[in-house]
């Protein structure tokens, strides 16, 4: 596999839009796995100032868990148009790379690293689009642009998003409408744009019952049979057939777990977990209070621990996601899915604040070796983002 | 803890009679653990050709396997009553214990020491029984008695019991009727007498299925969920009622186990494995048959695992049970319960060839640290057997 400079024979002889690749490769040459951030903020943060934004850098956390963030602004009125994402990488995996994951090589007019697809290529589209728009229009918004970059999606996620999002709120900053660059098309561009996401929450189901004998079982308690109990009446029917945006709510056992290989031996103890993906249809505290009524009915004393990841939510299409809508059918000629489904994202917090939607490249290489992303599809991908700038702010 | 020659006050002013409690204490003192048999079954052997008894040595299996054995046999006309049993014993276990597990030491009327209840004490009490039966009857049984003494129950017992029942089979030394003193009295002496046993079958029940993310349930096969599918069918109702003279049976189910640790991830196999204790409206063919149709329904790809470690047995309360119920009220002043409830015993494998039932010390101590008899219990079994073989061959 050949290197090569950008803008020759290997880009598919095509014009590198606004110069989405070079700052792609530029950002996959910074190898910024979680919790590391290599110099991706600030290359970022250059290029930014370069073209006039406000940068602040806002670094949340202490010690190892210090997440490097940054907001940037160009333009103080509205409508406040932002784009959201991360530069933080999940790790190059055990497989063989054909290339060096940090290298950024383009063969055959496919750029190869990790972060191509999720989601440093997605942020070179914002930067080569908005470069693009400002060409058109003196370099001066009609209204204001915005970027919300954090180091750290893929991990715990505590000093991200969540937190830019309180400063910006404390200082007046919360946008109008606000795009994530996640690779939200399966297999080719332009198949769907992300309106809502279902919510997750995580349950263990513990149950203690009374040891003994399988000769005399009415000296014992089976807890097996309690647990039994309960999951079978969790999962006897579907929790909903979906909603008008969503498909219907999933809940999986992911384990169960006794632990005794005595074969006579009724055990003292038995544990279950489980997920749900849940729509509009439940709110995470409903469903925690239906798990623990359905283990108080079947094992007064079970433990219940419920953890919710997330609530659902749906941003209806409206004015912003219509703009996004019509810049996809327009720029790739396929009418995108507005979808709610799969898993989640940084989206869900910034649902708290104001209308969000996702859109990006193409996620079938994602956190897998040798992930990539064709030239041309970011070429696509910031003529998307400039053409749904246009359309809102035109 | 004082140490005191058999016949002194330390018995409780008792007499002992037969020598029950000299030779329980010469047994206990070989530390037969299974598959160790001490000195156990030559101490026994001796006594038995003292008494006349024609002794057959008979071992089963080779190298570590190998299992001494014993049937000895007085008399050759009919009636035939055997009474079977084990020298050997369970380890003495974590905790400790008051005196020396195998220095059979009394103390204040009680006789400590592995194997004092089960079932050395029982074997000694079928010796005393028989002196003082044929001290009335001239050295000469009306009939004759032999005693079938495995070295192997508490272990594998595949070269005990089994293996010297076949031999008596080929030698025509199959008796009319068996009685097998396991300690089958809960508290005190008189209470049960066991005219069966449940079978006992056990299960392994491994299903396949797909793994995936928890946010894609159609792209995966849980197989959590065909699992339980599986184990309610199998626990949503009773397996029956309970027969004339058997409990309802019972299913178990006594691990389930996954082992998936990720929150987020459809495991690709569940396992459960379960135990039934079932009576004699049932057989271990039609129950293993029973789950494996239930799998095969809710998990095709299933694969089950069944052992049948015993089919379920009853004697008809006629003759044999009849003298010994008598033996036991008239001696105790109590009436006996005729069960077949609890544990397997050899007496699973005899019911194949005649109809047996089993009477014997008080259990409670069994298997625990300071197992023991009392003194008092010893004779009164002693009486006990003397009665039953004076009831049927008197
Ligand atoms: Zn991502
Ligand atoms: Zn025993």
């Amino acid at each position: 596999m050949t290197d090569a400079p950008h803008g020759d024979a290997t880009l598919g002889g095509q014009d590198d839009a606004g110069g989405a690749v070079a700052l792609a490769r530029d950002l996959i040459r910074c190898p910024s796995v979680t919790p590391d951030d290599g110099c991706a903020i600030d290359v970022l943060a250059d290029v930014l100032r370069g073209m006039g934004f406000t940068v602040t850098s806002l670094p949340f956390g202490e010690g190892s868990a210090r997440t490097p963030n940054l907001f940037a602004r160009l333009g103080t009125t509205h409508p406040h148009v932002c784009f959201a994402g991360h530069t933080d990488v999940v790790p190059v995996g055990e497989g063989a790379w054909s290339s060096d994951p940090f290298a950024a090589q383009v063969h055959e007019g496919i750029l190869y690293g990790r972060g191509a697809c999720d989601m440093k290529g997605g942020i070179a589209a914002f930067v080569a689009a908005v470069r693009s728009y400002l060409a058109r229009h003196q370099g001066t918004p009609r209204g204001s642009i915005s970027l919300l970059i954090t180091g750290d999606e893929e991990g715990p996620a505590t000093n991200g998003t969540v937190r830019v999002l309180q400063w910006m709120d404390e200082h007046a900053q919360i946008p109008d409408f606000c795009v994530v660059g996640e690779p939200t098309n399966p297999q080719a561009m332009g198949e769907v744009i992300k309106i809502g996401r279902r919510g997750s929450l995580n349950a263990t189901i513990s149950v203690n019952g009374v040891q003994g004998h399988v000769a005399y079982p009415h000296r014992a308690d089976n807890p097996v049979h309690r647990l039994l109990a309960i999951l079978h009446e969790l999962t006897a029917s579907p929790l909903d057939a979906g909603s008008d945006w969503f498909e219907p709510s999933s809940l999986q056992v992911t384990s169960i777990d006794v632990g005794n290989m005595a074969t006579n031996v009724i055990p003292a103890t038995a544990r279950a977990r489980l997920n749900i993906r849940f729509n509009d249809l439940h709110s995470g505290a409903d469903l925690a209070g239906w798990i623990r009524t359905v283990c108080a009915r079947h094992a007064p004393g079970a433990e219940v621990i419920v953890n919710i990841s997330g609530e659902s939510f749906l941003t209806q299409p409206t004015a912003g996601v219509e703009a996004l809508r019509q810049a996809v059918a327009d720029v790739t000629g396929h009418e995108p899915r507005l979808d709610t489904g799969g898993g989640t994202s940084d989206a869900r917090f910034i649902s708290r604040y104001c209308p969000v939607a996702e859109f990006g490249l193409v996620g079938a290489s994602m956190h897998k070796v040798d992930e990539h992303v064709a030239v041309a599809d970011l070429a696509q991908l910031t003529r998307i983002y400039d053409s749904f700038l246009e359309r809102l702010m035109g």
